[in-house]
This record gives C-alpha cells, structure tokens and sequence, in this order.
C-alpha cells in the first residue's frame, strides 16, 4: 500500500525496472541494476543500493519458488520520490507476480502490430532532462496500447515518419540473414536490457548485431521482427498494420539466444 | 492508502484536478469539472459524474472549515484507471490539505522564473492522442522544478525557441495597459482555468483579453507578467533568467480580478 501524496501517485514522479524470474533466478540482473541506477540519477533521486536491490530480488526469487514452484515469474522495482509529507524519503519496494495469460497467448501466437506516430519530435534537451530514464510516467504508452487492441491489435510500434522508435513497452529487433538489427536507442528510443543481451549472446554465436536507423521497409523485409522486453521475452510480429508477415528462417533462434543468454 | 498495483503508481494512468477552497466553498468548479471529464474522457476513462464530484467537493469544504476555520485550502481530485488486479474499476479520491508555505512566500513575494526548452515539438498527432488532459505524468516539469530551485530560482517557463509555452504548474498571463494576453493554448499548452476565470472577470471590466502566440520579448516589454493557476492563485514574476523585471501599473488589478471572478 501506499499513501495517497507519495510522488508515485501524484506525479509519475519515479523510475522502475521489470525484470524475468526463471528457476527461482533474476534474468539479466546487472542490465537491471544498471538503468535503474542510471534512471533514478537522472531524476536526482539517491542512487539504489545495488547490493540491497540485488540481494531482494534474490531472496523474493527463491521465496516465489519455494511457494509456487520454479518456473517463471515477474519482478518489479520501483523507486520514487516519496511522500510530499515526508519529503527527501523515496519510497521502494519490489513486488513478485505471476506471468499474465495475455503474455503466454502473446509468446505462443506472437503480436499483431499496429505503427503510429510517436507524436513529437525531440528537440533543443533542456538542462534538466530525464529523456532516458524509465519512468512511472507512462499514461500515452497505455493510450497507444488501449487504442491498438480496440482495433483489433496487440501491440503497437511508435514511428516518426518512416523510422520506427520502439514498442510501447519493449524494444524492436529484425533478423536478416544473419544480421540483427535494433533501431539506435537514445533520444525517443530507451536502451533495452533485453536487446543488449540478445546482442551479447547473439555476437558469441556469430551473428552480426547493429544498431542503426530503422524504417517501416526494414520490418517488411525481415525474415523475422521481434519485440524484445524482459518479462515477456522476445514476441514475434505476426503483421505489421495490414500486412501480414510471413517469418521465414529458425523461429526458435532468438528465442534459444534470449533463453540461454 | 493506495494498493501498489494501482494504474496510478505504475503507469501515471489517471487524471487531476487542484481545486482552490476559500471560506468553505471551492472556486471555478464548473471549469474544474469541464477539464476533469474532458481528461477522463481523453484516457478512455468513465466520465465522472459531476454532481458527485461537485457535491463531495462542497461538503469536504465545509468540513474543512468547520475543523480549521475559514480561509483557504487546497482540494485535488485523482481518478486513476484503477487496479491491474480488478480490471475496469476505476480509483477515485479526493483530498483537502492547507496551502503550502512555499506558496505564500510566492504570492507574497513574486517568483523567479527560469525559461528553457520544452524539449519537443508536437508533430503528427496519434489517434491515441491524449495531448490536453491533465494526467498524473508530471515526471518532466517535476525534474524542470528542480533544476531552477537548484539554480536560486522558483519556477520554470517552458519555450519552444522565442515562443513562451506555459509554466511548469501554471499558465502565463501578461499585462500591457488594458491588454491581457495568454499563450495560445492547445498543443503543448494546456487550457487553464484559472486564466479562462481571469479572462471572464477582466472582459466584463472592459479590458481586452486575447489568446495569441507569445514570445520572450512580450515577456520582457508587458507591464506585468503572472504566473496563474488554481490553487497558488496569481504570482508575479520579478525576474525572467537574469533579467529582474520592472512591473508597472496597478498591482492588485490581477488579483482583485481573480478573487471577485
């Protein structure tokens, strides 16, 4: 529970991390460890501990397994301002959760995607900017995903033009050959900790990994378009607005580099 | 109290209103109401219903009074899209706290503002837009706040090159013998109450009130220049960046506006 004037309530005013629980095990808890770190300092809040988040989520795992058994699970931290009564305290806390239906539906059949615009282009970055930190901050991320599954869809992709940005909740990877590519993060696009280790685990396995400028062509081209985040793993993109794609290649490649990264 | 998975706290998923309560009664509540379904609307949200919100609003007023005697309070209204575990239902709650020190220490006083830039521009807009609802995502103007009082100042005017936006919490009004002008709201702008509030009672006292775009030079060539918003009331600005402003002309002509509109 929390009170009704912390900042994470009245503001957005915090930053939080979702990270995959396997096995009774945190997936890619460094990457974690690091953007929340990295978030929580952009917006001027004390830097997390990463000892005392590491060791939590550790525990909350092993505890999670030992009630529900192995398998898989979700992590969420959160890190905010505090309560405006109480001021300089953040509040925190981490919280343990099944994986949904809609993720395992999602998983098992991929996404059906629709594009659309982002709505605003960077310009001139105040002094002040938070642009990279993950924020509590996501109301037009949940509008873009309302308005995609009211028209029949499961995701959306954000695009500026003909450049695509990201997923509303997860990072964008196309396979070609053996070339993978993600659009640049930075500016309109997070850096994903999913996508840092699929390219970690994909460059040992030989592939060639980029990140580069991305357009709507490149996702038609692809043999394969995933949309990576760290709870749901890699989804496949089963069509693109009115085009269906038709995925050729290993399906299970990424997945196997993701699982075993 | 608010339970952890509320769309609130994870997401910045709700809308609010700030009410001004004087002597037991709360001020501009129908264009408080207007915004407040407006914003719900824009998220999809159940419409609240007004004469529910108008009625909770009167009778926690009075009850405010009767404990802390009269005189002025603040009231904020949240609507949030509710529980990720309790799908549809959405949280709503209101809360009555007494105005900051901070805040009369600014009408007292005046403000320091610093500009800088909003950092985007609007561009094409998404069906999902909900561009003009005022929605619990303040992470960005929270971190604008910090940075000026940080560099000695009180508050933040948001530009988009020379042209002035808004503030960080407030709408710009300025004051050029009997012309009162506003920033053309819409866009990255939102409509404010308390400046259609001024702009009623300044037009039936014969002054000339317009919308029109405003650039950093009105700023410094009007005889004043306020900072307006419903529970702060009017605040003059005595300095824009390093420039210490001159205001000129009847000082209380603004306030008296807004305390009989």
């Amino acid at each position: 529970m929390l009170f009704w004037d912390d900042a994470a309530v009245t503001r957005g005013d915090g930053v939080f991390e979702s990270i995959k629980i396997v096995d009774g095990k945190p997936v890619n808890l460094e990457r974690h460890l690091d953007r929340f770190v990295r978030s929580a300092t952009l917006l001027g809040l004390d830097a997390p501990i990463r000892e005392h988040w590491a060791a939590a989520t550790k525990e909350a795992a092993v505890q999670w397994a030992e009630k529900y058994g192995e398998g898989e699970a979700a992590c969420t931290w959160t890190m905010s301002r505090g309560r405006a009564s109480r001021p300089h305290i953040p509040s925190t806390w981490l919280v343990v959760k099944p994986i949904g239906k809609d993720i395992l539906r999602q998983r098992a059949e991929g996404v059906k995607v629709l594009t659309g615009p982002r709505g605003y282009q960077l310009t001139e970055t105040p002094p002040w900017s938070i642009s990279g930190a993950k924020t509590l901050a996501y109301a037009e991320n949940m509008a873009a995903l309302r308005y995609a599954r009211e028209k029949g869809y499961d995701d959306v992709i954000f695009t500026d033009g003909e450049q695509v940005l990201e997923g509303a909740t997860s990072t964008i990877i196309t396979l070609r050959g053996n070339k993978v590519r993600t659009p640049q993060p930075g500016g309109p696009v997070l850096p994903g900790t999913t996508q840092a280790r699929l390219f970690t685990a994909a460059e040992k396995a030989g592939l060639s990994c980029k990140e580069k400028p991305m357009y709507l062509g490149d996702l038609l081209k692809a043999d394969q378009v995933w949309l990576v985040s760290s709870t749901r793993g890699p989804v496949l993109v089963t069509q693109l607005d009115q085009h269906v794609l038709k995925p050729s290649g290993d399906l299970k490649a990424i997945r196997k580099l993701l699982s075993e990264g």
